[in-house]
């Protein structure tokens, strides 16, 4: 009964009667837990049962359905799901971290029981990309799903551009206005990102969550000069999740991108979230929408529990678990793709000379440089982008580049994603 | 069997083994129907049952679901559909004019004989709006439900602004290259996007399905003037079918719209649909994707299959027929918006004093007006823009200015949107 419980309660009491309609039954909330019995939460609890302990309520024997909001992978959410999936309740969950780390015993949990475990909630907030892939889209196998899936990344990195800021200012900002947390490494760091990607990749491809086998990188590092510099190649720096399947391998990746300005998903800015999800038959299907916050989080909550009343069954991830697959993760060394490169030199003689003969070395051929001005014994940026390289020369290039003399910071890639 | 029968039955072949993983059983294309035994189709239908008649089809005993792809309100395509439903077999159909002429009576038909009646592929190809709206979303009541939702339309709508083109000229080219039938009055004429506008309606409201209610204005009218003019104004001009409720009213539109540039909907180009379900609770959901086509039109019509086979039963228009309303159709007279005005008049002193006030008079509050130029003695455009307006006071104002002397051609209105 934190924000997105009473959130979900106060849609069961308001549209009661819409809801009984469309389920074919009443839906009733039957009994609440959280540690505050006397907080106003703005819900009628009147002979809403209250239990102390959430776990008891799991296993509680008049119940058809657990929702669990509590969050974290392991802990209370754990508890609550797995004793609510045993004693043969539907579960529905907004619990990404949990579902990422423990999605693929909880499946089966869920089918030994026989019962359902939605998470439309888990993904991208109010948008039903979770349902879409399940129903909508079931024809299809798919090539890739990607997106912006984390709404406080997208507010950072679209008020970078939009106010000129750097990312901590930002941050301290977001804070104070609620659109990010007091400590917000588990969405800037790409965790958050991570985890529904993961998600994601199980449902699409029919295989088993495999979140270690995400490679992540947040946006601590994006600073306000690559956001102009992508600006002036034509491009936005969004935090994508990234899932691809090859054959019988699968490339999950969490990063900030260069997307261009043209793609849908480049004009898609603040807290909104935006998912893609290629269909062999349906080509690319976008959708954008509220991606957290009570009410979208409990358009999703609820929409699983009127599915679930319908005694409309379906595979967890896609197919039943013991027809899933096991795909192996791609490692990021044998990553192709277009790369943004920014260096900070000292402008002397020779510089582009070097850096050019180190990117030929290691076969990676250049596609534009950019060199704003002369400044002859000071340190200017120097921005390259390339055309199609294998990670692992661009890797090696970038580790060369960064012992030249000349070169005074770390260099910073950002990779540059088609679409 | 024709472009879309033929990609289904090719998507059931190909995915055999994940669509009976997704689906909880086999799907078995048993039998056809269509004119030519003999053309190729590039699909293997040794082992299918080929019937001359398709209403046999329809009543044969040992079929589950009846996909009906031939098109038209009435005919052989409601024949078959009508007896489908009777003879207790699900029925899947592309058929949005059937639908919106006899979506009611199907309804009740399908409840009667407790089958499903999937139409995903009915509205907007591949965009699984339908499933969005009965399942992934189901928690909502709708305030509004608006889109782009014929491809012809936009597709011709577009390559007018981005080729200067007028609307004669580029339907030839798009007949030639088949984005246009031979003749597209369904299409330009908006009766294609009304169909759909009224199953949207019945679903996302739980009302009676009421075609003849919505207002039709189609794209001939759109000039490339208008185009300059909206772009300068800081609109695009697509054709939008819109559908608002407003307590037992409902306001069903089909007309062009200028709708500004920020707009998701305003960027989406070419045959491409996009569709936007503003939920109580969710917000505004944004679906963008391929509107026709055999692949797509296809994806719809097979996970419509796969959710039979699941035996996920829902109802046909998210309530059951007994329950759902009836509402009252708004007349346009009542609608209330912005305007988008153009004049063809002979610049002489005075002409806009006298616009203006029969504006006034008429209780039109004017918030721009643009004139380039001079070219005294001849025809020059003016274009003006109003503040929120009553259609009714619009109409009699520009039945006035139609009638004034320097007024030389019918003025063109086009409705702002402000989305």
């Amino acid at each position: 009964m934190g924000t997105v419980g009473a959130s979900a309660a106060r849609v069961l009491q308001e549209q009661e009667e819409l809801l009984s309609d469309r389920a074919g039954r009443r839906l009733e909330l039957s009994a609440v837990s959280a540690r505050d019995r006397n907080r106003d939460r703005g819900v009628n609890l009147d002979g809403v049962r209250w239990f102390d302990d959430p776990v008891d309520m799991a296993r509680s024997g008049d119940l058809d359905v657990i929702v669990e909001l509590v969050g974290g992978s392991d802990g209370i959410a754990r508890a609550v799901s797995e004793t609510a999936l045993q004693s043969g309740k539907h579960l529905v969950t907004a619990n990404k971290a949990l579902l990422a780390v423990h999605g693929n015993s909880l499946a089966r949990l869920a089918e030994a029981s026989g019962v359902g475990l939605g998470y439309e909630a888990a993904v991208a907030g109010a948008i039903p990309i979770i349902d879409v892939l399940q129903e909508g889209l079931s024809a299809n196998p798919f090539r890739a799903i990607y997106g912006i899936l984390n709404g406080t990344c997208n507010y950072i990195l679209s008020r970078m551009r939009s106010d000129g800021l750097e990312f901590s200012d930002v941050v301290s900002d977001a804070q104070r206005l609620g659109y990010a947390e007091a400590d917000p490494s588990v969405d800037v760091d790409g965790t958050d990102t991570a985890h529904k990607l993961a998600l994601l990749t199980a449902l699409g491809f029919g295989c088993h969550v495999d979140f270690s086998g995400v490679y992540v990188e947040g946006i601590r590092n994006v600073t306000q000069l690559d956001i102009r510099f992508a600006e002036e190649l034509g491009f936005r720096i969004k935090l994508l999740g990234i899932t691809r399947r090859d054959g019988d391998e699968v490339e999950q990746r969490v990063h900030p991108c260069l997307v261009p300005i043209s793609a849908a998903i480049a004009n898609v800015d603040g807290a909104t979230n935006a998912v893609v999800a290629e269909g062999a038959y349906s080509g690319s299907i976008v959708l954008e929408g509220a991606g957290a916050g009570g009410a979208p989080t409990a358009s999703a909550v609820v929409s699983d529990l009127v599915r679930l009343a319908r005694n409309a069954a379906r595979p967890v991830f896609g197919s039943p678990s013991e027809r899933l697959e096991t795909l192996k993760p791609r490692d990021m060394t044998r990553h192709r793709g277009d790369y943004y490169i920014r260096l900070m030199v000292l402008d002397r003689p020779g510089v582009i000379a070097d850096v050019a003969a180190i990117l030929r070395d290691e076969d990676v051929s250049m596609r534009s440089m950019l060199q704003h001005g002369r400044a002859p014994g000071e340190k200017v940026p120097i921005v390259l982008t390339t055309h199609e390289t294998i990670e692992a020369n661009m890797m090696r290039a970038l580790h060369r580049i960064d012992g030249l003399d000349p070169v005074l910071e770390p260099s910073r890639m950002i990779r540059i994603e088609a679409l």
